[in-house]
């Protein structure tokens, strides 16, 4: 039996070391068994809990292995895993629609108050009538501004100064103004597995990207260390798609990180609203707003199509931006930035995120309950950030299987290897599970599919 | 035991901020045991949940960590933010206004339709309802695409395949997806003297840029076979700043050297819509629509405010641009696009072009008089297209001085040596005159100016 003192504060982190050190060691060999996690609980005076994180963890890194029925083994550490290769975007070739759609699917612009937008459209309209021909200053409407820099302030509790926001025509494209801001001769590193539109944005405005492997923990700091990145893109308070949110402790790393070596980290809170459990966590914003670009848009949180979002610019990056755009327009119609300040400024835009938030809790519970009733062994991992979670299907035999037997069903999905950027093992046999696009009932459809046949 | 005042509504997250910043400011040191659930709340005189909610959110973001039965110690949190300096408000210098802006005037959005304008978009939004908030293909709206085709066909006699168009946020936004399309290490050629904003858009968007000069026929032919460009950008029916008309066998002879060479034409169309003597002349988009991507923006016709425009694309270029974006939603928002569509599908902006047309014809006769009355010698270079023609001063000391004698009468204007982008001379001595922003009775108000001491 394995015999480990577990001091510190996290003791499942502290048990998943020692474990993983010993298979490093050689202490554990290839193929041997290791107790089940009820034994070795006992045998700790630790919770069978934590335990089962530790061997989760030990799992998800490929360290070792799980085989039904006759438990975790060690893995061949040595052998190189063949890695999920990355087939292109060659997307939207309009397949017929899945049934099911757990990839992108989108249920806020049903539930978006139309009607209140039509109001305030209508009022907008008759109340700027030709005003609203007017130039847009090139950072957006200066309503629109203010109204975001008070909207941050209550949902995230950071003091912005409004002439700092910039008003963009949605995040690929404010993507694109950073890299004529901090120039393509610099290196953009960004989080592997990852949201491909973010790599892809970069490598389209002509910047080298590197990738940053992600843990648990989000962007792991000592990979952001070795890096010779100038520009960090991360979403630490929920990352996609493994979901992990970064500790304080690691925020404040990377900020370090950051001030030392003058790079940027670029925060892309593109979901921060919808922490279902308890408050959005601090921003990286709030800590340092000197090297921070903050990113967030309304896509998620309104209608897909609605293509604005903002950031907010340290004054350097500011004073540059002012320098290049001044004398051009900015790209937003100065119409919808009016009707969105008013529909934030009437306080529309906080209820409608609350109703949301409300639907998507109650589906959330769904999800988790429809994944608790499949015939085969399924592990959530779910944050309680925002509207995707991931599901670790230790019995599958592979990613391909698993997203085969999905779509067989009519179920669109992904699994965490199709978001690699860059060969990485640990991320295999799970699926992302994106319920933003589900209705009510769905869940437990979805999961009822797999128990025929 | 901390004393904290809870004020406002919602206490838990008052009580977790003040325990975070003192975390961050080092009031409670890493390790330091925090006051148990009950013995806080009992203190603060709250109830246990707040505190609880408190410890959890501040668990969430690792503030703090939790030792099974011993409670919840202050993490280790490497903090030492130093506090963030708000720089004073750099808004966009608002220099006083000139009398006369003979630069970059523009009266259309006072002639433009507002009140039809308005009830389109009032019929837009009751017809399309939440329609609106549907994802537009990345091309743009096809309804809009197809008046785009349609008013094509009719004012340059051009047949275009909607499915060729794409609609962007207009021109600088285009130009750098051009350059994402066809790429950085390309030679990009533009006119020189020129409009700085397409070089500084190509050079923003990390593309190389090299010079053609422009003769009285436009681009010169032979400067632009000598050049290695891979793209050269050109406005044939009406050169900026020159007024210079490119004669269609230059044209040919340009479309030849593409053809051979492999090269893109990009033609800007501008001002195409306001040849006021004749009809435009042919677009080169007629003679070779695959070497050519035609440009052109709403922004001279309806609005400088309005950031909407489109290309049409060859048909090899329009498959890289699926491509790539395909999985993109269209920059412009649709309740625009629809509401343009509608414009141009009802007659509604033709008629406007005719009576913009109507009106600056007479603010152009209004301009050669007053030209011919002024108390110097002056040359009109005029084509008669578009809203700005050039004047030769021969007596002027220099470019400077010519400058200098207009603003001091209150008179923005520029010469032709202003829009040089490499020292080229012939260009000396000329004022380019913008009559896009000039009211009736203003060309000769202007004129009377230089006639007083």
């Amino acid at each position: 039996m394995l015999t480990y003192n577990l001091d510190g504060k996290n003791k499942y982190y502290s048990l998943y070391c020692r474990i993983r050190d010993d298979i490093l060691r050689g202490n554990l060999t290839s193929g041997q068994k290791l107790p089940s996690k009820r034994a070795l609980a006992s045998d700790l005076s630790v919770s069978v809990i934590t335990v089962q994180t530790a061997y989760e963890q030990l799992l998800a890194e490929g360290y070792i292995i799980s085989r039904e029925r006759s438990g975790y083994f060690v893995a061949e550490v040595n052998a190189r895993l063949p890695s999920a290769q990355h087939e292109g975007e060659a997307e939207e070739v309009c397949s017929q629609k899945p049934a099911f759609d757990l990839v992108s699917g989108s249920a806020s612009a049903q539930l978006f108050p139309f009607s209140v937008w039509a109001r305030l459209m209508r009022s907008v309209l008759s109340e700027e009538g030709e005003h609203l021909l007017e130039r847009v200053p090139c950072r957006g409407d200066l309503s629109l501004r203010n109204e975001i820099a008070a909207l941050l302030y209550r949902m995230r509790g950071v003091e912005v100064n409004p002439s700092n926001i910039v008003v963009g025509a949605g995040a690929e494209y404010l993507y694109g103004i950073i890299v004529q801001l901090i120039g393509r001769d610099k290196l953009y590193a960004v989080e592997n597995p990852g949201y491909g539109k973010i790599h892809s944005a970069y490598s389209l405005n002509g910047a080298n990207c590197t990738f940053v492997p992600v843990t648990k923990q989000g962007a792991d700091p000592e990979a952001v260390e070795r890096s010779s990145a100038h520009i960090l893109h991360i979403s630490p308070s929920h990352q996609f798609p493994t979901g992990a949110v970064m500790p304080v402790s690691n925020r404040l790393r990377i900020i370090a990180w950051a001030r030392e070596s003058g790079a940027y980290i670029v925060e892309d809170d593109y979901d921060s609203e919808f922490r279902l459990v308890g408050k959005p966590l601090q921003s990286m914003l709030g800590l340092c707003p000197d090297r921070v670009i903050y990113i967030n848009t309304f896509s998620k949180s309104l209608a897909p199509s609605m293509r604005m979002g903002y950031m907010v610019l340290p004054p350097e990056l500011m004073q540059k931006y002012l320098d290049l755009f001044s004398s051009a327009a900015n790209v937003v119609p100065l119409f919808e930035q009016k009707t969105l300040a008013a529909m934030i400024g009437g306080g529309f835009f906080e209820r409608h995120i609350n109703r949301l938030k409300n639907y998507f809790r109650a589906i959330r519970q769904e999800v988790l309950s429809a994944i608790s009733s499949l015939p085969f062994p399924a592990e959530v991992n779910d944050t309680g950030s925002g509207l995707h979670l991931t599901v670790k299907l230790p019995s599958a035999p592979s990613d391909g299987a698993i997203r085969e037997l999905a779509e067989r069903r009519g179920v669109r999905l992904r699994c965490l290897s199709d978001y690699l950027l860059a060969p990485l093992s640990g991320f295999e046999r799970t699926a992302v599970i994106n319920y933003g696009g589900l209705k009510k009932g769905e869940p437990q459809r979805i999961a009822a599919l797999f128990h025929k046949s």
